[in-house]
């Protein structure tokens, strides 16, 4: 197809798709004369993964580029890529005091958790343990524990989908999707659950009394 | 104490102190004199948490501004203040679709949770599943049932919190901060547990073979 078929399929400018093929992130189309490109199905699906990545996810142009990569390098074993994932997403800008930082790895140990030292994940959750102790309630590190759990959880689950993915490009895509969006996922199911355990907890047991 | 105090002890600058008494974030300070004004340390620990509101939980100053209302405002009662403080967190532009939403809905019966139809975590997971629709991977979704279980575990930890706060104000304060925070420091665990998963199903097998 032609470039202006492409750029409607994906819902992408052209100028866009030019940008995007500069920047490496989508491979460039074939030409087929002077001043005219084919594109395939392969270019409708990576373009919509790209505006995924960047517009739901709100990785950085050179962040979707690092991730991709990690997709389209062959040679990557599935933990690479995780990690690639893990340090494409968007992090604060303040380091984790080493404080928090042994917080945290007391947390890994607890668990027994394998992990490396430079997980960017200790860096994150040291980060809002800080946070916590700037405004003095150190008491909401209480969640931790439960925090961790459902962690855990929510890792399996990311595993399982990983595992039923099929080819290597699936899973790699699986890491990345899931890894970039998976947060969004969960925090929004969070709310829900939030909301319904606080009419659990503050208002069915108040009408109870009063029927 | 004076603003170049209150400033050094917040670690914000005058002009950003002036600011936020303009845009009602601060409480004004007592007026002792001509150019003179003091403050104390209500204002110190109430600029700290407009600091982590904006810098480590990514609000805009009028959604700050709407959650630290939701704070003073006595008379409202918790479930609001979640609502505020559920609201004022960054939301996706693009609404969820209708099909999305019915999945959401239907996770929603599934797990007997009470929500009202404008939760904003209908619109935020909502919007997920449609990012894997538009890119041919319903498959990903497949972890909502985990993700929910998940999510009623942090709830539970987070409604926790709010019990063991003590005053009215804390507990505001718990909701704010433990939405605001809450989702990154569940992002960071959820790093390293993914971290430790890959590794025991991909190369703690692997080396044991070896061995």
């Amino acid at each position: 197809m032609r470039i202006s078929e492409l750029s409607e399929r994906a819902g992408v400018s052209p100028a866009s798709i030019k940008y995007y093929t500069r920047e490496g992130l989508l491979p460039g189309g074939e030409r087929t004369g002077y001043n005219q490109t084919e594109y395939d199905e392969g270019h409708v699906a990576r373009l919509r993964l790209i505006r995924i990545l960047i517009d739901a996810g709100g990785l950085s142009v050179s962040a979707a580029q690092r991730v991709l990569a990690a997709i389209d390098d062959e040679d990557l074993q599935l933990p690479s890529v995780f990690e690639a994932a893990q340090h494409a997403i968007p992090q604060r800008e303040a380091p984790a005091s080493a404080a928090a930082r042994a917080r945290v790895a007391a947390l890994i140990e607890q668990r027994g958790w394998m992990v490396h030292g430079d997980n960017p994940g200790i860096e994150l959750a040291g980060g809002i343990l800080d946070a916590y102790t700037a405004i003095d309630r150190d008491d909401l590190a209480a969640v931790l524990p439960q925090y961790a759990e459902a962690a855990d959880i929510v890792a399996a689950a990311d595993l399982d989908a990983l595992d039923a993915s099929g080819s290597r490009e699936a899973m790699a895509e699986t890491v990345v999707v899931g890894t970039v969006l998976g947060d969004s996922l969960l925090a929004g199911l969070r709310r829900i659950a939030q909301q319904h355990q606080t009419y659990q907890r503050y208002i069915a047991p108040r009408s109870e009394q009063q029927s």
